[in-house]
């Protein structure tokens, strides 16, 4: 089939400099989800009209697959649907779409083009509670559509009809092409809608088929700020449901966000308030702490993240201990049983089995060993104001507190390091390394006296 | 027109020391918000009715335009009216408010002024679905308001009336205290209820109007712990949808908290579950991550704030980047594209342009100058256990980790201070400076062993 | 009484491997809560029938009072009470609750038990909105139980009963055994219900009572994790309307989770996302910040503990501040007027009156006493790779900026430790302690240059 996404709205009512189709939905653009429905289908065309941020929009989104339509000025749907007309394949149907309608799910746009088929026209329909400014659905007593009535030209019993049109529509191409031509613009506003192909299908004959949506969310469309919060929500919501019937545990699935895709083992279990975005990954019986922030990141069996946690980018065995309040930066790389403990900052950096850095450290550029231990307050400095250099500590080195690791420089196998030493120079195995240092104690001092402001 | 808010009530219910009224709503007393909308309708008296709690009320919300009346004993809200009647100024009208009742919006108390006029009676009113406990609204064939009946004297006819008395009403002065000083206290309470001058208004042939407020929570009071819960969370939506409706991007609405002033530019995105204080400036295009509190701070357009950022009394430039796990006390003052990383507090210090500190640092009571590096785990040494003293770091410098600046001292200009260092002394420019050491390794060093506990 | 309560499901759509009646709610297996309240009514026998999982089952909640029944395969309800018959004591009645029904209320098992006595067969009802699915209650014109229709046997009058069967009933115990006895399980399932005794003793003419709980949760169960998550909800707002009902502000009901005991004094605030584990204690005047995690913890009165702490196994005394970003570790034991800043790490130690610790610091396997000051970065270096070790400091200490002291080590009274020392010998008193440094600068030195890559 074709496809056909309207995407050149300005959505003035965002208050935003963005184009509307642009604003981010769990963490992608609303056209995004939109484009990665559409694909699912596999459409021989799929078709973007734009036009207000046209230039941003072509770049968002660009992709092989994509052919774009330029709609200049906003002249209506039916309008925009035309500007795409071209480039439709005649001998299979057009299913319009629209940039602002993130959420209407694979399983009810097949249900559609199903119901449809290649020569019938499909029109995607909710029932309302409040019905309200959208166009009615009105059948005769067969049930068969006979048209849609907008609101302002709708009589009583018609303004109670719930059954609204959602302006998605699945049509035969050669004769959506026919009614698009003979569109007209005698309305208020002064514009050419797509919905007048129904008027015209149910004229020509040509049968008008309906479909629902499974959840009420699936046609909202996003027009403010307000509303985008609220699709938020139910993508987050439904995002949730989906992990619960998977079996993950929840403490609070209205605190919870997926910006990406989460994978979970069997009883992976995630505390209140945690954030996940990009490609995440959680094996079996992994638990995550409150408030944690986790993007692209995998993470291995029984490894437990304590609250407040910020990994991005990390990959972390199995049976580890990370946190509370770890930061994980790209590229840390820890295998099982590592532990990590409060203020500490990994980033670019290996360490092997059993390892720990578990009090204020900075861990970056560094190779560890196994069996390491990383004392409270150690740094890798790593950086000497131009380039970065690479720290090596090898097995079963133990790294006293406070030291710095002035890279680069090799800790090797087995070495003690004293507490507060400078570390500039490669150490050979099995030595405790230090600074020479005196202690000295002049007694009787007198401490300053606070001083009068 | 005058003024007064009763503020006398014990809040037994509340089950706490704090008067009533003094209770935090959105960070501030009750009383506060009643006072606040007041001032806004600018009267010629603003006078507040005290009794419990008196002294720490009259404290808590003094102003230059507030005048107190004491009610020595709670005898009902008509004798509490009455306290305060010899201070009215009887040629305009009188609004009574409630200290207890703080979200009653500007916009509708002026509707009710409007409507009541000079000669009238306004009563502000609300439709609920349960309005059990509540003084129904009687009105007549015509719609005129009759009387109001309280729940237990209410017949059945009356009790299904869903328009309820909020208690706030504006009245004609000189006719107000006539009708105060009628009133019966012939009531299971004992009580003078300034309700009953709504029939005494009818009797002397007064009329009676009526205003409804456009949100079902304005009118709310607050008696227990719950109910200021509850009533927080209106304060609270209500406050996400004014930055909605403006164009801000809130990830979820129902995890914002503003307990003061927010003012943001255009395309501000905030992630969810921050909490902001005060007075927040956020510029064009900042973005604010999870979990944020920041309070009385200003912050340059296209910032990044990371998640897990405590902001105190800060001044932030133009993308600049704070966070993750950035503390920023009262004092810090950063310029444009300074960066605050991981476990770094900084206070009473500016930084300026492209200065960063990334990890692990304190930088307190300092002056750093421009391209300047701070390296991990730098303290600033600004307490000698009496008083505090400064740290100057000139443009330019690079400061190796792990190093202690013991203040006062000055840091000039192009120089390099090695990992580890310790600088009591001022520094020459462009220099490498550093404490003389050496690295020693003993070999063969054997690691203490366990001990048998 | 007896007490039977089914817990041999396996709850195959909780996707677990863990025994349905061991998911944790708030915190503790969901058969946990419900012995909790079974203990409360002190019953004679408590019978806990096993079968899937029953070994971990039987681990999780062993107790003396505790007799268990096996249910080797899973034949119905009725078959599962009677696995437990022969264990119950025949003078008394017998309760059946169930292991995945963790909500009920004490209140609300006594009031069935009250209604029934000891003769009458009770049955706990509720009345559902949407009954689908449920056994719908039968009563005759008298009011009178006639019998439990299952949903797929009712005719369109039973249909529309909204009272259904929760499946908690209180039986007389010997002719409960004589109903089991006769049960049949000619039904779609093939099992034994025991929903069918109320047939039985209609049959038999045994009164048939009711009684309903307060709150529509109490008799919800748990089949799958979108369930075990609503019931946690349930929970944790029934735990928060408690506290507020006692007096406790809580900024936000719906972002507060409790998952143990918490017992707050008058004036306790606690702000949004905070978290309880274990038994904790709170002081009159207390305020906890926003994000913080606190779990079996002492705080006394007037204590501000800030944002984005984490307090596990500590005690901490009056007008204490803790925090932003304070990390307590079992065994912190601190005084009254203890400061604990950002970034520091308190273990197994104690601060006796006035001390602080404020910046990036860990103190751990220490005894500190009064008015000490320890300064930003300073390390406890109790660890030396194989044992643990303590650091005494004592009163009236100043430990500069970024020192580490080497445990064993005491610190005398009195004594001043520049900045950047390493301690390893025990101080005199009143001294300054430092190590022989001196500071060199090398100028004209040149930085190195940014490689090419």
């Amino acid at each position: 089939m074709n496809i056909v996404i309207l995407a050149a709205g300005m959505g003035k009512r965002m208050r935003s400099k963005l184009p509307k189709v642009l604003q981010p939905l769990a963490g992608r653009p609303l056209l995004s989800h939109v484009i990665a429905t559409a694909r699912q289908l596999s459409p021989g065309k799929l078709i973007v009209v734009i036009g207000h941020g046209g230039d941003a929009v072509r770049e968002a989104v660009s992709g092989e697959d994509i052919l774009f339509a330029e709609q200049a000025q906003q002249l209506g749907t039916g309008h925009a649907v035309q500007q795409a007309a071209s480039q439709l394949d005649e001998s299979v149907p057009t299913l319009v779409l629209y940039g602002d309608v993130p959420l209407t799910r694979l399983e009810t746009l097949q249900g559609l083009l199903d119901a449809a088929g290649n020569d019938k026209l499909g029109v995607l329909t909710v029932d309302l509670d409040n019905p309200t400014g959208y166009g009615r659905i009105v059948r005769d007593a067969a049930g068969n559509v006979q048209r849609i009535v907008e609101q302002k030209d709708a009589n009583e019993a018609e303004l109670a009809i719930r059954e609204i049109n959602t302006g998605i529509i699945v049509a035969p191409t050669r004769a959506l092409k026919g009614w698009l031509g003979g569109l007209k613009n005698q309305n208020a506003q002064g514009e050419y809608y797509l919905t007048d192909v129904i008027a015209c299908a149910v004229a020509d004959g040509v049968s008008v088929v309906t479909t629902q949506p499974a959840f009420a969310w699936e046609p909202n469309g996003v027009n403010d700020k307000a509303q985008l919060a609220e699709l938020e929500r139910d993508y987050q919501r439904n995002a949730a449901r989906a992990l619960l019937a998977a079996g993950v545990t929840l403490i609070d699935p209205a605190r919870f966000d997926v910006r990406g895709e989460i994978t979970c083992g069997t009883d992976v279990s995630i505390d209140v308030n945690c954030v996940f975005e990009g490609k995440v990954t959680i094996g079996d019986g992994a638990t995550i702490g409150a408030n944690c922030i986790i993007r692209n990141t995998t993470i291995g069996a029984g490894t437990r993240i304590e609250a407040f946690s910020h990994l991005d980018g990390a990959v972390v065995g199995s049976d580890a201990v990370i946190g509370p309040y770890a930061r994980l930066r790209p590229g840390a790389d820890l295998a099982d049983d590592v532990h990590i403990g409060n203020f500490v900052e990994v980033k670019n950096a290996s360490m092997a089995k059993g390892s720990k850095a578990n009090h204020l450290a900075y861990v970056g550029d560094s190779t560890v060993g196994a069996r390491v231990n990383i004392g409270a307050g150690t740094i890798t400095c790593n950086y000497d104001g131009a380039n970065k250099h690479r720290t090596i500590i090898e097995d079963d080195v133990f790294i006293g507190s406070d030291t710095q690791l002035v890279a680069p420089v090799t800790v090797r196998r087995g070495t003690t390091i004293a507490a507060g030493t400078t570390v500039w120079k490669d150490t050979p195995e099995d030595a405790l390394v230090l600074n020479g240092k005196t202690q000295e104690a002049k007694t009787g001092y007198v401490r300053p006296r606070k001083q009068k402001q």
